[in-house]
């Protein structure tokens, strides 16, 4: 049996590793398992087929002989769940783990995506750059928040689990902006994730398909 | 062993069942878990205290013995996966029920979070009204994409669930507002979750501390 995913047939970062299917290659790269990709262009997204795996229209999808889900949260959570090295073993390290991969996706992610929302459906508007000083603050907030919890610590919970994992590839989002600069500490904490040799194989293989698509990159 | 959890000393919400602590009461109540609750103030959620417990400043928090959790998601999800009642047998809708749980809290409670960030925050600002728009046409595009996956079934994937549970906490958020009226069937499936005895003694539970705290409701 092969584990399948999707991810975008050209995705709108160009190769730079932030759609969610990077973290779902990641965790599969951490647990040292074998994986298929099917790209699925934006308008198959919409199409029936693909709102069967994923009613929101959106990837990554997986897909595992009779299993199919969604919600990158939930798919590297159930990587985590089956295959070592994602979680620890102490039953309540394990919960703690789980716990920050929630408050990736459910209290980090949401503040970090809303100021791209912010620019592509409401760059336009004359309101726009006022309205950035309040998204911009709420990420403060929480990022200040992070790092008063990470402290000098090289991960969030003691070894590195699939909670890191999620925490950083959401925090990957705000690289290039002057917003991660403020957090010394959040900024070596993204950079230990990106050391790892799963990230970096799990990088070349989404960059690889942005390459081939958009004709080695010459674009 | 007790169970404790914390939540809002006075709830913004006036004892309408809408803090996470409610999530986190109803599951236990599902699962038939006897717990106690500890009050925190505003101030106290700022303090060292709480933040050991919940980085963020949030509630709600879950103490068991050696063990504390935060995030409403991870919280449910725990209880769901140590107590019967919440997940099905069967591992692969296990896993579903599980990506319900990360869609209610990373993708459609963003989406509703924003409209009260807007009105809390942004509400005095010139442009408010023009950017509610936007919001709620990303409610809505949610909204309808969960109501044609919901179709006239009960519940999102078979029999009741953890996933059921958080997606309906969620949704609860947006009653009163025109929004949810155009989706019939979510509706019904919200009218279906208020009805378990479960969350009927969950919010008998948290309304009855809004009521204490408030003088007997006659603020």
């Amino acid at each position: 049996m092969t584990i399948t995913i999707t991810a975008f047939e050209r995705s709108p970062d160009r190769g730079r590793g932030l759609a969610r299917d990077m973290r779902v290659r990641w965790a599969l790269e951490e647990a040292a398992q074998p994986y298929e990709v099917r790209l699925v262009s934006f308008q198959a997204m919409r199409e029936p087929a693909h709102l069967a795996l994923q009613p929101f229209g959106q990837i990554p999808t997986y897909e595992d002989g009779d299993l199919a889900l969604f919600e990158s949260g939930a798919i590297v959570l159930h990587i985590a769940s089956h295959y070592a090295g994602l979680l620890p073993d102490d039953k309540n390290a394990r919960a703690r783990a789980i716990a920050w991969i929630f408050a990736a996706v459910s209290t980090m992610e949401p503040v970090i995506v809303d100021r791209e929302t912010a620019r592509f459906e409401e760059g336009k508007e004359s309101w726009y750059e006022e309205r950035l000083a309040h998204v911009e603050r709420r990420i403060r907030k929480r990022l200040g928040e992070l790092s008063a919890r990470l402290g000098d610590a090289d991960w969030l919970d003691g070894q590195f689990t699939a909670g890191d994992l999620q925490m950083i590839s959401v925090l990957l989002r705000l690289e290039g902006s002057s917003l991660l600069e403020e957090y010394p500490n959040l900024c070596a904490y993204i950079a230990r994730g990106k050391e790892r040799p799963a990230y970096q194989r799990a990088f070349e293989a989404q960059k690889a398909v942005f390459l081939a698509v958009s004709g080695g990159g010459q674009s």
